[in-house]
């Protein structure tokens, strides 16, 4: 922290003068900053995903004309964005820039670092570099997408150097809640930045290996330009407990469901997580059934690849839980968010077809609901309980730790990497900024800190953070096999549609007399039971052809006042007698 | 305790025999179950609201030919009843029992409670009794739905007692989130219930009174035929904090505010939070100004009836704060659940007309997220520190209490009042089962706890709890000024029309040949841009000039089954191009 001191001091004090041409910011700055004079050995960084938002990270680094990318990940759309599936960052940048581009590394195996990936590489082609785990999960999504094969995959390993133009990066292990997950030393002629990727510190990961904190702290001797470091958990205070802690839970909880059958649900992704699980299943004689088809995927991979160590017998089919008592046996699932497709919510809800709930199940949702999800979490408790079963829920026993760091953790990797700038990343507004209070907490002086936003791209020496010109960035819409088809024109149609539904107003008329030759039908969807609303239909239908009768003049046929004075009087009638306000479609058909 | 295991204990043995006839349930049983023959001096109570829910609620009283009701509420819709304004009880029993009811008592005056009356009333016709604040907030609801004049409003006072027909009420004065609640004390020959209503024990109120522990004690003492209590802090250990604890901490923030403008965004019913911030604001010498209808509402109601002590001069009007330096200004306002149409998110997303956010604003959310609002609170204080703002939320400091009781104050009631039999309320099931547990610790035995739903019908006698036929109960939805005229199959149109939108396929036909006149055209909304899309909505086009040709039979004249085949047939073709199912729907005009 002194050091730290030092540094910020002497820039502040040292070059002061040229804070006129390095601006250093801590809040998004205008755009079109005036652009000084191109300085020497500095290095770029675009920001094309993880900014202000959870989900979809993806950056990208550019020294002289060499660039390349950190991750490629999705996020998943919340409720108000009605019928996607995915989100996507803007690939516009990587696609203009396709020929400079040497690579992408992917940090872990989570959706939001590789869930982007297959939609990259429709674009473009890039060699992708990954730890052993982090491929195999790839090699699954680009064999969905019909990409495996011309695809370049290559495997790396913590404390590996890869060279990707005059870029040399090294691996560097973090604890995370997958395993084989790394952080980036990246070097360049402009300096050192270290990029964290997701990353707690456990001193006892149930895999075995701490976070590699000697060779972060190496890298803070020789002097770190910049650390972009992980804000998930900025708000937390202390230390995230280790996953370890969760296996003595589990002990405990194990012994006291006795002879119930015992239901697990976690993230699909959380290898220690299963298993520790199927560890003290085998300590109790209890047999393991998995459910959900990306628990299963990962149960695969991870047994195949070997992060995941299966005594031989103890797993057994779902379709075979018959054929042992309930307490033999645990089954593994997925839904611990309590989404609405996922195993467990049909389980609890009478739906499954596998697996039948009764009060002699013993139900453990390790996982804390993501913000959004607590209703669902809470609705899928409130079944299960309705059917007699024994829930453990929320903090009701140490049954989850989070993968990421919490303040005291992001306050130590500040210590050891002693940077002279500091980008908090990966989080939300409120995220970054209580991560770059930490930093200041640290001693970094405030001007060397930047919170930045998607779509900014910055140019980074050690004489200051300077603002450029701003690149595409944003989300993209995934609905279906539409990529991007989907935007705000649509999602508000569909907004609308959901509130008050919609009315539509059919008329088949004679284009040289404007006579109304049949119709006007007024059909509606999601708007009121039409049999108990006949009049209201009817009036609606007697209005159409006032309207109509009214408004169209045989000199200019012109239709679109005639449909426009359609929608605006049916609305307003509509309006009047429900207070509702569905959409309403004038359909007129010439003949 | 003790005492409550020994009447446990008595009931146990004494009455085995009599278990036989008088069933006691943990859980929901059987709907039909055997009616024994009916014993002497029973009472009835029917849920018409509040049990599995948080929400709607209300109880209906009955002993003999006598009836009186205890609250009726409104709930909030959540996304899943997409357009929904409100949700209200099923009346239909009380309709159905009209001459019998005496009367409606309202426990306090939040719209859980009473924002279901102005519905009821315009149905049939009950004296509504009520203390003084709440009287006088149901007045301003009555108003609204120009029911004031008709309705029969009776104010009571704590430890007031009132006869309805067989029974005797007496109110208790209780500590809640608004001034003015009570628990009741329902007496009848079968004997005595207590019901808290939501309460917490405060021993440092705002408003000066403590809960009326002595009057819940003697009651207990004289012995207490079955408790109803609120459990929604069920889950919650320990005790809740007392609302001065907030004054306090208003305080140290204030301070800490300096000179900044201060805004506090609060629940616009919790009139003690709004007292205690003007106190501090007085003391620090700043002006009030208060946003947001229903916050407005209360502060006039609220000092017009002498629960709110506003000292002169303070309150300022909205468009005046132009006039104040920030540093001495307070604005109150609604939002803080973060809700899309409230003062304060208009002023996060710089769309409020008349409070202009900037960096020298210092935001204080007054509240805890309701489960299912997290997401719409953080993306508001993301919003807000965008601005540059310093915002104080969550548990950053002691800026919220709850206004009901914790663990520890449930178990206190229930040793107090000792009852017989116990019935948790007012909480979803997860709730009423920990409440429940709290009752099994303090000695209550299993089997004298009823956990029962809405439409459940008891006969509660001191032999036990009887389950009756069940009444009609459930969920009303208002939208706009339809009340129960959207259903599950509206709801259900309004939830696939916003996932993927709507195709209309409309053609003109002569019903002699069969042949297309006009058409058919295909119109959508929410689906995909029509204009990127054209080749896919030409080909919808084709089929359907396909489909209508080869269906139509002029001998049978079945036009269903050919909007049938164009369904399906379109339906199959845009799932099979887009992966996406909008909902087709096709009109065909016959002339």
């Amino acid at each position: 922290m002194t050091n730290q001191n030092r540094q910020s001091g002497k820039s502040a004090s040292g070059k002061r003068n040229s804070k006129k041409r390095y601006v250093t910011y801590r809040r998004a700055p205008k755009k079109n900053s005036l652009q000084p004079q191109k300085a020497k050995e500095s290095v770029r960084i675009a920001f094309l995903g993880g900014m202000n938002e959870i989900g979809k990270n993806m950056t990208l680094y550019e020294y002289g004309d060499d660039m390349f990318i950190v991750d490629c990940g999705l996020a998943f759309p919340d409720s108000d964005l009605p019928g996607v599936d995915l989100v996507i960052p803007d690939f516009t940048y990587v696609e203009n820039n396709a020929g400079r581009i040497k690579g992408i590394i992917i940090t872990h195996g989570h959706e939001d670092h590789i869930g982007g990936l297959a939609y990259l590489l429709k674009k473009v082609s890039i060699p992708i570099y990954a730890t052993k785990l982090t491929i195999g999960l790839i090699r699954g999504k680009l064999e969905e997408h019909n990409l495996l094969n011309s695809a370049k995959l290559v495997e790396i390993k913590p404390r590996d150097n890869i060279t990707l133009g005059n870029f040399n990066i090294e691996m560097i292990h973090v604890n995370h809640s997958i395993p084989d997950a790394v952080g980036l030393a990246i070097r360049c002629p402009a300096g050192t930045i270290i990029q964290t990727g997701d990353f707690k510190i456990d001193t006892t990961p149930v895999d075995g290996d701490m976070i590699d904190l000697p060779r972060f702290s190496e890298y803070g001797k020789r002097g770190v330009l910049a650390l972009l470091s992980d804000s998930t958990n900025a708000e937390r205070p202390g230390y995230t407990m280790s996953e370890k802690s969760v296996g003595e839970s589990f002990e405990l909880l194990f012994r006291k469901a006795k002879n119930k059958r015992i239901v697990v649900a976690t993230f699909a992704s959380n290898i220690h997580r299963v298993q520790q699980i199927i560890d003290v299943a085998q300590s109790r004689g209890r047999k393991v059934a998995v459910i959900g088809r990306s628990l299963e995927n990962l149960v695969n991979v991870g047994s195949e690849l070997g992060y995941l160590n299966i005594p031989s017998g103890i797993l057994i089919d779902i379709n075979l839980i018959r054929n042992y008592p309930d307490e033999k046996l645990v089954i593994i699932t997925t839904g611990s968010q309590g989404e609405p497709m996922s195993a467990l919510t049909k389980m609890a809800f009478g739906e499954h077809k596998k697996v039948y709930i009764t009060p002699n199940d013993y139900v453990i949702i390790s996982a804390t609901p993501i913000p959004g999800n607590e209703k669902m979490v809470g609705n899928v408790v409130n079944e299960l309980m309705k059917h007699g079963v024994e829930v453990i829920y929320e903090r009701m026993y140490e049954v989850h730790v989070s993968g990421h760091a919490c303040q005291e953790e992001l306050k130590l990797m500040m210590g050891l990497v002693k940077p002279k700038f500091f980008i908090p990343v990966h989080g939300e507004q409120k995220h970054l900024q209580r991560h770059a209070s930490l930093g200041m907490a640290m001693g970094i002086a405030n001007e060397n800190i930047y919170i930045g936003n998607i779509g900014d791209r910055i140019e980074l020496s050690s004489d200051g953070i300077k603002q450029l010109e701003s690149v595409p960035a944003g989300e993209i819409y995934v609905d279906g096999i539409g990529v991007g088809d989907v935007g705000n024109i649509v999602l508000n149609d569909r907004k609308r549609l959901s509130r008050d539904g919609i009315i539509i107003v059919v008329a088949t008329i004679d284009s040289e007399t404007g006579n109304v030759i049949s119709g006007p039908d007024i059909v509606s969807r999601g708007f009121v039971y039409v049999k108990e609303n006949e009049a209201l239909m009817n009036s609606a239908r007697d209005l159409a052809c006032r309207v109509i009768d009214e408004s169209y003049d045989s000199r200019y046929h012109d239709w679109n006042s005639v449909k426009t004075r359609l929608r605006d009087e049916i609305s307003r009638m509509m309006y009047e007698k429900t207070k509702r306000s569905p959409m309403v479609l004038p359909i007129l058909m010439e003949i």
